[in-house]
C-alpha cells in the first residue's frame, strides 16, 4: 500500500486523481467549517470552483433550504449567508442545510478531486476517526493538501504528517511512503507536539490572526474534537455513515 | 530579507518569478549536469520547454559548435549527442560548446524562470559557492525545486535546506523563513548529515539505480565539489564571473 501526499492542489491535475482514495486537508479552514457544518447537522457541503458557479447553482435551488458560505482574502464574499470562520455554522444556521461552498484554497482542493473514487475531508478537528476509516479497510490513498493561495502551508502538511502517523500506526499493514509522505511525516515529527502553535505560527497562521479571526485558529488547532467524517457523495460532501454490517449467512448445524 | 521554497514548478506560473531572483534546483541530475558541463568549459546551456524546441533552435545554429542533450525517462532523447548523465559532460565533449538542454524537470524550471531578475543553478556539488553569491549581496529569492514529474522531491527539499542553512549563517542579515523555507530548512535538519543516502533512498534516486545511474547518484551527492556557480545570461546558464572591482577614485592628497 503507497500513502502519497501533494502539498499544493496546483500540482497535481485532475485526472491523475481520477478513481482514487483522496484525503483533502484544509485546516485553516474550509477543512475544519466542513467538519463543523456537518457535525452540527448541515445536510451536505457542495464545493464550487468559483464564486460564480455558488450563485448560479443556488438560483436553481430553494432559498430555504440552502445557504451560500465562503470567503476571498479571509472575509466572507458579498451576497453570501456565511463566510469562513467555523464558529459560524453553527446548529441553528446550519442544520438540515445545503451549504454551496467557495473558498480560496479548499473549496479548490476539493473541486480538483472530484473525479475520486472516494474522497475524504481531513483536518486536526477529525483526524483519528479519519485515520481509523482509512486503517479499516487499507488501501493505496492520496492526501491533497489545499495550500494556501497555491505556496506550501505548514498546517495541512503537519496535519498529512499526524494523519500518516495514525494510519500506519493502526493494524498490520505495511505502507510504502513517497518523497512526499516521507517530508509530511518527518515535519509532523519535528513539529506535531503543539499543534497550536503549528498553526499560529504558519504563514496562514499569522494573516488570519491579523485580520481578527485568532479564535478560529485554536478551533482548527483542536485534535479529536469532532469525530465526525465528511466524505464525497455524488457532488457534495456529507457525513459517511459507518457501513452496514454484512449479513452472515447461518452455517448448517453439522453436528 | 524574505526567503521562500516552491517544491515543484508546477504550483508557480512564470509570472510570479518574474523580476525576483530565482535559485533553481534539480539534484537528480539536470541541475548537477549543468554545473559539471560549466565547469568543464562548455560555453553556455540553453535550457528549452520541449524536444521540438531543441531541435528547431539547433537547426539554426552551426554544428560545430553546438549539441544537443537532455532526456526522456531518464535515457538519452534519440538524435541527441548527450543525455543527463554529468559524466558524459567531459571536458572533451564539451569545451567551448552551446548545449541545447531538454530534461523533464530541470529545464522545464529552468524555463518558468526565464524572466527572473537573475537566476542561479544550484546543487549540492557547488552549494556553499552559491551560497556565498547570494549572501555577499543580501537580498529576497526564491528557491524553485524542479521535483519529480511534477511531484515534490527529496533530494531537491534538502538541497534547498542546506542552502538557506548556508546563506542564513554567511553575514548578518535576517531572514524571513515562510512556510516553505522552514520545512526545507527542517528536512535539511533531519536527514542531511548523509547527502548520499538522502540521494540514494529518494524516489528518483532509486528509480536511477533501477535504471543502471547509480554512479549519477554518487557525483550529484557530491558536496562543493565543484565552487562554479551558474547564471542566467540572456537566455542561456553560463558560468558567474566575480563582478570587476570598482575603480576607486583616487582622493587628491590634502597634505
Amino acid at each position: 500500500m503507497v500513502i502519497d501526499v501533494h502539498f499544493t492542489p496546483l500540482q497535481v491535475d485532475e485526472f491523475s486523481l481520477r478513481d482514487r482514495t483522496i484525503v483533502v486537508i484544509d485546516v485553516l479552514r474550509a477543512g475544519t467549517t466542513i467538519i463543523v457544518a456537518l457535525s452540527n447537522g448541515a445536510k451536505e457541503i457542495i464545493p464550487v470552483a468559483t464564486v460564480e458557479s455558488a450563485v448560479k447553482i443556488s438560483g436553481n435551488l430553494f432559498g430555504d433550504v440552502i445557504l451560500l458560505g465562503g470567503e476571498r482574502n479571509g472575509k466572507m464574499i458579498e451576497g453570501f449567508n456565511l463566510g469562513n470562520s467555523p464558529s459560524e455554522y453553527t446548529q441553528e444556521r446550519v442544520r438540515g442545510k445545503s451549504i454551496i461552498f467557495n473558498t480560496t484554497n479548499g473549496s479548490q482542493a476539493l473541486v480538483k478531486a472530484r473525479y475520486a473514487r472516494e474522497l475524504f475531508v481531513c483536518g486536526f478537528v477529525n483526524i483519528s476517526a479519519a485515520a481509523k476509516t482509512l486503517a479499516e479497510n487499507p488501501r493505496d490513498f492520496t492526501v491533497l493538501c489545499s495550500g494556501n493561495n497555491g505556496a506550501f502551508s505548514m498546517e495541512d502538511s503537519v496535519c498529512a504528517g499526524m494523519l500518516i502517523d495514525k494510519v500506519t500506526s493502526l493494524g498490520d499493514t505495511k505502507y510504502v511512503l513517497t518523497d512526499g509522505s516521507q517530508a509530511a511525516h518527518a515535519l509532523y515529527k519535528k513539529s506535531g507536539k503543539n499543534i497550536l502553535k503549528v498553526v499560529r505560527t504558519s504563514d496562514h497562521g499569522r494573516h488570519l490572526s491579523e485580520i481578527g479571526f485568532d479564535e478560529d485558529l485554536k478551533m482548527c488547532a483542536g485534535v479529536d474534537t469532532i469525530p465526525v467524517v465528511g466524505c464525497l457523495d455524488g457532488n457534495s460532501i456529507k457525513v459517511r455513515r459507518e457501513p452496514e454490517p454484512k449479513e452472515v449467512p447461518l452455517l448448517p448445524v453439522t453436528s
